[in-house]
């Protein structure tokens, strides 16, 4: 293909629908900020939004980053949708087969985070490594592993924002803010725990609350924890938490403090700050990882 | 290849290198045991015993599977090599390269756990799915994974016996047992973990002793988080303290229960005794994995 191939790309999330036509960092050409409203009317502009493109052949293929949950399997009669969401009129929404179908083109679908992770892996601080591991940490937590150059899709969309932790309840009494597993890390370590434990948002703490510490350590924990099950070369960690750039400098040495020598690799022992880093696209990582996504499709 | 093509597989570990000339499951057609002494004698009778099938060319390939930690980096110097390992005389041994150079056969190495989960993923409780995660808990704790069809490799081999989990001191005020990290989960689950707390070998243990709810508990809390954080389609859980097959029962019913309904997965839901399974290959997996391994070499 020529350089000058163009893709569209969609961040689905819940309070937007951002649409990118273009080929890569600096190559967008076109960009529309669609409302999340109702899914016949977000949808109906999205595919008027496109139709232009697609008519004068500009684009070929659409790649779609979405929020969740949503069906990944290709053998099953929902492969596409957005499934049991609690954002009201979205559950059970036929995404992706709707747009192939009314765009006429190939459409390549996954979860915002993993097509972040495929964003990070193609052009930005995954670039050239593998596995590559996005772990988005904000109002929820949620995680894209990149391995062999594809988005690992197991059984399921892994939710690896939800693993348990251990929790010292004498240094943090608060039982944590996951309505199905309490304590996990996200029920500990995401925004909205963050602001049912202490009665204020994270945005509105300054640098040096005494809480940041906690944040880190539950937050090293769980990059412990993902180091040792698949070995990640980056562990990118964005989201709107992890724009406090501070924390890598809690983060990275409490990973290796906990893991405390076991794996014996000199990056891991003397280079974390090359390991454990920040997203290399800043915000755009979900809208290019759709474009990566479109690159991809047949 | 004809069905008759035979291969040369080692089972490495620390007591015996178990060396067989086969070609799968039933399928052995000759094999021997050899006691692992000191690395000149031991690695001189395996060569000793593959010698004559190399030379009238019944085998033309060697898998190896591997006691650790080893070096699994094509690009590092000592790639093949049992490196820091406490096992006396056996540190910085090189083990692949030599018996490639000795015999002068293609050669394929990987740690012991990785070629039973590939071994299980080839003929046993794996086959067909993917990924699939084999998890060994006996004197230590050791996870190998398969996806796409090979075992996963990142910037070292993962070390999932060692993640931390909750550690609930008030019902098992036993500090842990790993001289690395404590009260992970090896520190917690894994035989020495046993004896040390009750003061007991868990093979002295009868069935209905009131420990195994918390050594199953221990096993439920790691298996949920490999379930959200890779998603396996099997979960093949192997080694001498999963000998007591009840433990399955105590096993299934808490992982869906920590999961609690997030995972929204027909199968993860309602059919977990499909999930979380034995090896199929009993004892086998490991040389048969090694089997597996030798199939793959160039």
């Amino acid at each position: 293909m020529s350089p000058d191939t163009l893709y569209g790309a969609i961040e689905a999330g819940g309070t937007k629908f951002m649409c990118a036509v273009g080929a890569g960092p600096g190559r967008i050409v076109r960009e529309t900020r669609i409302p999340t409203t109702q899914p016949d009317e977000t949808l109906a502009q999205v595919v008027e939004f496109f139709r232009p493109f697609v008519s004068d052949r500009s684009i070929g293929s659409l790649g779609i980053a979405c929020f969740g949950p949503v069906d990944l399997d290709p053998r099953s009669p929902t492969f596409g949708y957005i499934t049991a969401t609690p954002k009201p009129g979205w559950s059970n929404t036929e995404v992706a087969p709707r747009l192939r179908r009314e765009l006429d083109i190939p459409v390549q679908f996954d979860t915002d985070v993993s097509a972040a992770a495929l964003g990070e892996y193609s052009w930005g601080a995954g670039r050239g490594f593998d596995p590559v591991l996005y772990l988005t940490i904000g109002t929820g937590i949620g995680g894209g592993i990149i391995i062999n150059g594809t988005s690992l899709k197991g059984l399921v969309h892994p939710e690896m924002g939800h693993i348990c932790i251990p929790h010292d309840t004498s240094r943090d009494p608060f039982p944590g803010a996951c309505p199905f597993h309490g304590d996990c890390l996200e029920g500990l370590a995401a925004g909205p725990a963050v602001q049912k434990r202490l009665g204020r948002a994270g945005k509105d703490l300054s640098d040096d609350d005494p809480y940041w510490p906690l944040e880190a350590h539950y937050i090293a924990l769980a990059v412990e924890n993902f180091i040792l099950t698949f070995s990640p070369r980056k562990v990118i960690l964005g989201g709107g938490i992890m724009q406090r750039q501070f924390l890598f400098d809690l983060i990275r040495p409490e990973v290796r403090q906990l893991l405390n020598g076991y794996v014996q690799s000199p990056v891991l022992l003397e280079h974390m700050e090359e390991i454990i880093v920040p997203p290399g696209l800043g915000t755009q990582s979900g809208i290019l990882g759709a474009i990566a996504l479109a690159k991809t499709a047949g």
